[in-house]
């Protein structure tokens, strides 16, 4: 399977063997991903492990015109792999992917396991490709962990990096986010609750909640993680640590820090996020500006036809890759220039998890 | 039907004799939703005057123990009427209110029709109740109009209003808002809308879209109101405008306005509305003092429990006449005491419109 022609400018020029491959949580739904996101974008794969837990081992998945058999994952698992792609949950990333290192191979993490860990690159190919690079990470070469971020970061990213790098911005200063999160951000599973219990409520029966707190049918609830003493839930610290990790800058409120607050919610929708986000500048950057910036960024889609009312939506984002902006607008609050609003989606499973480790796995090769 | 005697202290303590009612576009979701306020709460309701279009004349609907017929509105329906509660869109509220007026009946209006028009008292009863003796409307008395905000507007308020008002916040300085709004927003057409659509997925049909530009089941989208030149939508437009003439303030970027953006998106939630609400103020208010002032804020009820990640959903708001306020915290993008993040709850159909208005309709009697 070479790779295409087509392919995006930003990985180095190298033959591209066929690579073997290890998937940790292949009869997840980002696993499926994987196997989608692999063969759709021509990466190429050699030999292709699945792995996942003893109940999922037996079953045959489809990779292009391959049906390939799950095998348990066990310690021995990773031998002669070169690249491993977990998502199986950051319990299963913590006790195997050190094996996958240890047996030579290069892991791309999709849990939280190890995003915060010194020394462990967390990379948005279109926002911080190089921390690979100085991290010294190489396929058949050093070993080690790269994390994919959190999808809301990832998503929110994308679209807010090269305003913030933009000549005039001076840099973001400060950033309100309000997210719109998606049932995927919970597994398959969370789907089929949001659609059982829709079901349910429509045929006038009480819906059964079995993985979240709420009913999720035509309703919507802060994200359901642990709250810390500061008020803030794990989703939210998530985007405060992760930012200041990829931008390489801290957070907080002081002078020099970048002020960043989020308010994580779930709503009712399958596969998409969306996110609110209000901006401020150290500088001043135009909402025109700001438009050809977005119009020119990698990843990033603009739909923002204000005759038409046509703006980014969960649905449309759905199975695409690029993160969708719009509503970009000064905000009134704020003097011109200082600040802008925008409104973002990007499919979860897909760039805010799938895709962003394939991504990260095409700088490898 | 006399006033009960657990009524609210904010009454004027007046002989509540039976008043004769006019209820404007009585078929719809707010028309409806009025009867069951005005029985529940004991309005003095004489004469009741059940109005609509031609198309839903001679319809029976209930009020208590009774079935009163619907009448087609005309310009001659208000002989005799003390009070006329309208709710059937600006265009109608623009055509008949002054009939109304003329005829001597005081008009609470749910439209948005006279909101901005100087003269016009526009009240939430918890936030601003003197607004109706400044005008000097008077049932029997002086007749005149008096505005319902936006929905939006009044949840936003009841709960901000008793922050931005406390000793030592000096006010709110800046007020970034993003609301997840229900389908009740667009009457109950679009209610059914939702609900066929999502009827429509869950049986692999392509769903239908009649009222809203967007797919609505399972999808969220920009608030299908016209854009300014500025980028605003008109929902977004009516809580700048909307607060400023409430809290009696300019609103805009300069100092001494109160800086207010707001991101309205509609979501597939059917009747409460949610919003995320990050403010900054020009003094200090600690998240404690936030917490108890709420706590005895009128109208207002926190549920705030962190442990067991219980906040306001748009579930629990639905058919209650409390703006539920949850997720209180400092904001860590600000210095301590000069930022909070709110997440506040509240029924569109009943304190967003209905309840308002018959709350208005209590400080006249």
């Amino acid at each position: 399977m070479p790779a295409t022609l087509d392919e995006p400018d930003t990985r180095p020029a190298r033959s591209a063997r066929p690579l073997t491959l290890a998937i940790v949580g292949a009869t997840g739904a980002v696993g499926d991903e994987f196997l989608k996101v692999l063969d759709g974008r021509g990466f190429p794969v050699g030999d292709l492990r699945l792995l996942a837990s003893a109940r999922s081992a037996g079953k045959r998945l489809t990779y292009g015109d391959e049906e390939i058999e799950v095998q348990e994952l066990t310690r021995d698992s990773f031998a002669g792999v070169d690249l491993a792609l977990f998502s199986a949950g950051g319990g299963i990333s913590k006790e195997f992917a050190p094996h996958a290192v240890e047996a030579g191979a290069v892991v791309v993490d999709n849990s939280s396991a190890f995003r915060m860990t010194q020394g462990v690159p967390l990379v948005i190919p279109e926002v911080n490709p190089d921390a690979i690079a100085e991290a010294g990470i190489v396929i058949g070469g050093r070993a080690g962990i790269i994390a994919n971020p959190n999808c809301s970061t990832i998503i929110a990213l994308v679209a807010v990096t090269p305003l913030h790098r933009a000549t005039g911005s001076g840099g973001v200063r400060r950033m309100v986010v309000s997210t719109y999160q998606a049932a995927s951000g919970g597994g398959a599973a969370a789907m089929r609750e949001l659609e059982d219990q829709t079901r349910d409520v429509l045929g006038g029966r009480e819906p059964t909640r079995r993985i979240f707190p709420e009913t999720y049918a035509f309703n919507l609830f802060s994200h359901n993680t642990d709250i810390g003493p500061d008020g803030y839930n794990t989703e939210e610290t998530k985007m405060l640590r992760e930012t200041a990790k990829i931008w390489g800058v801290p957070v907080g409120s002081d002078p020099g820090q970048i002020g960043i607050t989020a308010t994580c919610v779930r709503v009712p929708v399958m596969r998409a996020h969306a996110e609110s986000i209000n901006l401020t500048f150290h500088g001043q950057l135009s909402e025109e500006d700001a438009r050809s910036i977005l119009a020119e960024a990698p990843g990033v889609e603009v739909i923002d036809d204000r005759p038409g009312n046509r703006f980014p939506t969960p649905l449309l984002a759905t199975h695409r890759d690029a993160v969708y902006v719009g509503r970009i607008r000064r905000d009134l609050s704020q003097p011109v220039g200082r600040g802008l609003d925008l409104f973002v989606c990007g499919d979860q499973v897909r760039k805010g998890a799938a895709l962003n480790a394939v991504q990260i796995a095409e700088l490898l090769v």
